[in-house]
């Protein structure tokens, strides 16, 4: 069959793009074009961005924007942020410059652990087992020690590893559970090669070794970012009305997963921008914090706000595994021009960054949400995107703005008013 | 403080790249050249780009590639998938093929009910309450029939609202539960419009309205994609054994939060990598797809497998609110042509591709993690990645290639190698 294929990934770019448009799109010729005009003309880079994947045909755009004006542990920040969904940036912006006139944000590390572990299934007595490991330790760490050597010298390492019992779970199943410290990389090959050394230093032929791999979960690498100030100077009238209902917003999004879900996704807005444009892996991200939000049993907020004494307080706690050297982080330029204007950070003020973004973000939603409502500004640019694929002229679009200025904006009114006002211009 | 700003939004791009190079990078010439050599040659379509999102700078490039041999529901795809993290689109494409010959992936959607809330705090009774909303429910669908007009045309739009009482669980806090069809669109513009509209109606003195939002939560919108296939046909040699450890690594993750979130993490490379080149949003589908894995209060696997009766079974079913038409879908050129290498599928056959991406990625890991384990494939490539840093020549590639065939991968070995290889030429 023609829209199956062998070998496909032996096949050079122009081939694979050859096959694809002919066999996959109804304009092979349109399609192509579409392709190539993303291609940068510097071969060399070019090839660079084609090898980190297989298969590679093209370059996707997301747009790289600046925050400016953040202002985080007293030291200034623009921060570079790589997100297509509007408004975001804007809002990150706004809150940055509210905020830096306020005493900025604050942040700090709570904790730096990660982890991996071994599973496995072991028949046998669980004291068996427990004797077998505590003996086998000092070996199972002796057999990652050219490993670690590297990530020693920089004061990391392998902190703890123990036997858990998971019995009561799950038949005859048990884990090594091994923690790290990986400094400034995000460790994710560092992490997995000593677990499949120690894997096969502890392995035995009535001991199943089922896998053995990093944690995304990473609920002890936790950083807290947060704001605060008077009540009276938080917003312009009625400061203490606004304060609460805010501090209300927050307490519904505590107790109600399907409010908490958005009100998290509005946080992680922030934080992908920030680990995208360093070149680091929002999956993994995504994974830990949401897995996070649900740690006590109820997916819940992730932020967390109050009025004690006249004083308004809203913070955030992240569970954040990122990396500023490894991965792409050096060899993505952009990636590596993000670490420059952030100013080389370590992952610990990488981490303190992301979290003030997320918690930027949270700030400007919960903000439009309690005020003006969410849609005012988003349905401007809505407006404009529609306005976008009518191919209107600048002055009819600038007529639409202007009638839409008060109206409901839905997809249907818009270009309904267009072509009411193209027929009566003819 | 020339590290802080006013009016940065009004700059135009070129004035944006100018202050951001002077004040926060060290060499401002070869930052400049970065970000200017992503710049696309075509004008028109450069600002196309531009105008997605606030203060861009230029474009970060994420790799734009092809998985084919997918068949899903007996029909032929090649799916685009935009991911920065190597052996993704490998694996996808490995299994794809895989299972192409062993009947393909089968879906099918479960649900398509999305949902908003208007969120309000109410001091009088709660029977009081439910008697106004009982009295006012046709008035508040009244309100938004001009906005879903155009979806009740295509056969979506309001299915039903009601008032929910959750002061158990936080004082006079009511909410408005609205459940939409939105059809072939992500929905949230439609969704949020009418919600704010509903809000308006309801609107008295003594109710005090919170937010009115959409939810990303979408426990109700679930597509399930699964693969089976007689035991014998799994694997080479000890076909069942294999199956075994494979299930037992899935239920593994159904008990263990560590380990979910990472088996989910890598559902959500594939996962992810569709939505991104299909100008969906990211952050929404991870909020609720992570949630979702957390609904029944611990943190576990989405997928899950088994053998009975001879037959190997492993299937997902997963939460996922996507668009067709709408945001970014129709406007990113590359979104568009995704969709049409897709054949123009409507939300509902997205929604069983994506499920399908994520099957295939989460069958790769497990089957490399239960037998070769994973660092084989990985290592490997950050090994290229690691001479790619090292500007090594050609030949003093394949040396390192073909040294660390069968020796541990380490950043500090590999350089250590390397000079050592480069001592010896002198």
């Amino acid at each position: 069959m023609a829209k199956s294929v062998s070998g496909f990934s032996k096949l050079t770019k122009q081939e694979k793009v050859d096959w694809l448009t002919a066999h996959f799109t109804n304009v092979g010729i349109e399609a192509k074009e579409i392709l190539q005009q993303y291609w940068n003309e510097d071969r060399i880079l070019q090839s660079l961005h084609d090898d980190f994947v297989e298969n590679t045909l093209t370059n996707f755009y997301l747009p790289y924007a600046i925050a400016p004006n953040f202002v985080i542990n007293k030291k200034n920040y623009a921060i570079p942020m790589v997100i297509e969904e509007s408004s975001v940036v804007a809002a990150a912006s706004m809150v940055a410059k509210f905020w830096s006139s306020r005493g900025g944000i604050k942040t700090k590390i709570l904790s730096t652990i990660k982890s991996g572990q071994i599973h496995l299934i072991y028949h046998g007595s669980s004291e068996g087992l427990q004797l077998y490991f505590d003996k086998m330790k000092p070996q199972l760490l002796r057999a990652t020690e050219n490993i670690t050597e590297n990530m020693r010298q920089r004061g990391g390492g392998i902190l703890d590893l123990k036997l858990k019992n998971i019995t009561h779970e799950l038949d005859n199943y048990y884990q090594i559970h091994v923690e790290f410290d990986t400094k400034d990389s995000m460790g994710a090959n560092f992490i997995n090669t000593c677990l499949e050394a120690i894997a096969n230093e502890f392995r035995r032929p009535d001991i199943e070794i089922v896998m053995s791999i990093l944690s995304n979960y990473v609920p002890e690498c936790v950083v807290r970012a947060e704001v605060s100030c008077p009540v009276e100077e938080l917003y312009e009238e009625n400061a203490l009305h606004f304060a609460q209902k805010f501090v209300q917003a927050v307490k519904i999004a505590a107790v109600e997963p399907y409010r908490a879900v958005t009100h998290n996704k509005g946080i992680m807005n922030g934080v992908d921008a920030v680990v995208i444009a360093t070149g680091n892996d929002f999956r993994a991200v995504e994974a830990g914090v949401h897995a996070f939000a649900a740690r006590n049993g109820k997916y819940s907020s992730l932020s967390h706000a109050e009025i004690k004494d006249g004083k308004f307080r809203f913070w955030i706690d992240l569970p954040l595994s990122l990396g500023t050297v490894g991965g792409l982080t050096k060899l993505h330029p952009l990636a590596k021009l993000s670490l420059e204007i952030l100013d080389n950070p370590n992952a610990e003020e990488l981490m303190q960054i992301v979290a003030a973004a997320g918690l930027a973000q949270n700030f400007a939603a919960l903000r439009a949400l309690t005020t003006t409502g969410i849609q005012k500004g988003h349905m401007k640019l809505h407006l404009t995107n529609i306005i976008k694929l009518l191919n209107a002229k600048e002055d009819e679009k600038q007529f639409l703005i202007q009638y839409f200025e008060n109206k409901t904006i839905s997809h249907k009114a818009v270009v309904d008013k267009y072509y009411e006002m193209r027929r009566e211009k003819e």
